[in-house]
């Protein structure tokens, strides 16, 4: 989407270690309105998937799969991180690996907002190794939902996490896909819109 | 507002010590176009506030802080909780503590977007002894900007933060205001739409 690759390319800041900072408008501080055209973008992609919910991670996807269930009109439901959460003990859990903090995490839903019967659209605004993905992939399965979609905004292609997920087969579509950056600037590929 | 009065005693569940869950509509599951009418009342209650950002914190307050931006087509800050958070260091932090995770964390913004000539309109889904909202005036006092508003979707009146703020001149407006929960449901007070 040329519009995401043009606003990373004039607000975006790269950082050491394959870190991009987009947090002047996506993941900090939030252009709503800017926002609501990456969502009509999922919503058109995602038109015919069919999904009955929105599945995303706290905190920095909440934003965008808000504005996306929008326009499906579908209901959101975001996993909550650490053992802080007050979700309950009837909650499914899956532990992830951030490598942005470099820690371990929980991730939790409560089994009251998942069910076999849910077709599940994944929306986040990173995919980098995958990790966060791959614990709600977890988590979906352990439900016996079904995920019929995974929409991401930013796929940082050269960490590999979506390449990993196209060939198993799951319908993962970018926004934006950053092939390489550093000093000569940021390379996009072929993105899925 | 009636109708939010209406979800909540539909919806909520009363817990002991004072816990109120409405985690299937406003945080954790959330119902994005029920989300969309309580912000609507924030954007008309705030209409002539000059707000020229809103506030709020991670994670539960981000959603309808967003909603409340469509509206008000204003930028949302999130602040960030705890130590693992990729700010970066050129940052505003208060703490706070947590009564429903019984624990105190930091709470970060980067300075970069929170200055000296923002007008801030405070959002957040509740408000109890006013514990994060402290920390966001905090942070806005460092920062040299000026509170316009505090909206709020459920306030707890029974544990006085409300009441505090309100007698410092906040312009604090809550849109259902808890007076009782417990064996006897919830009696609602005065809300402010």
């Amino acid at each position: 989407m040329r519009l995401l690759e043009e606003r990373i390319e004039k607000d975006g800041v790269v950082l050491g270690f394959g870190v991009l900072k987009v947090d002047s408008f996506l993941n900090h501080q939030i252009d709503v309105l800017f926002l609501d055209k990456l969502a009509a973008e999922f919503a058109e992609i995602f038109s015919k998937a069919r999904a009955t919910k929105i599945l995303t991670v706290e905190a920095s996807g909440i934003a965008l799969a808000c504005a996306a269930a929008r326009f499906l009109e579908l209901p959101v439901v975001f996993a909550k991180k650490g053992s802080r959460s007050n979700v309950g003990n009837d909650v499914y859990t899956a532990s992830s690996h951030s490598f942005t903090h470099n820690t371990d995490y929980n991730m939790e839903i409560s089994k009251k907002y998942l069910s076999a019967s849910d077709k599940v659209l994944i929306i986040d605004d990173f995919l980098a190794t995958g990790g966060a993905i791959r614990a709600l992939l977890s988590i979906v399965e352990t439900a016996k939902a079904r995920v019929v979609g995974i929409g991401i905004a930013i796929e940082k292609g050269f960490q590999g996490g979506g390449k990993a997920l196209r060939d198993e087969g799951y319908n993962l579509r970018s926004l934006a896909v950053i092939e390489s950056m550093g000093n000569d600037g940021i390379i996009f590929g072929q993105a899925d819109r």
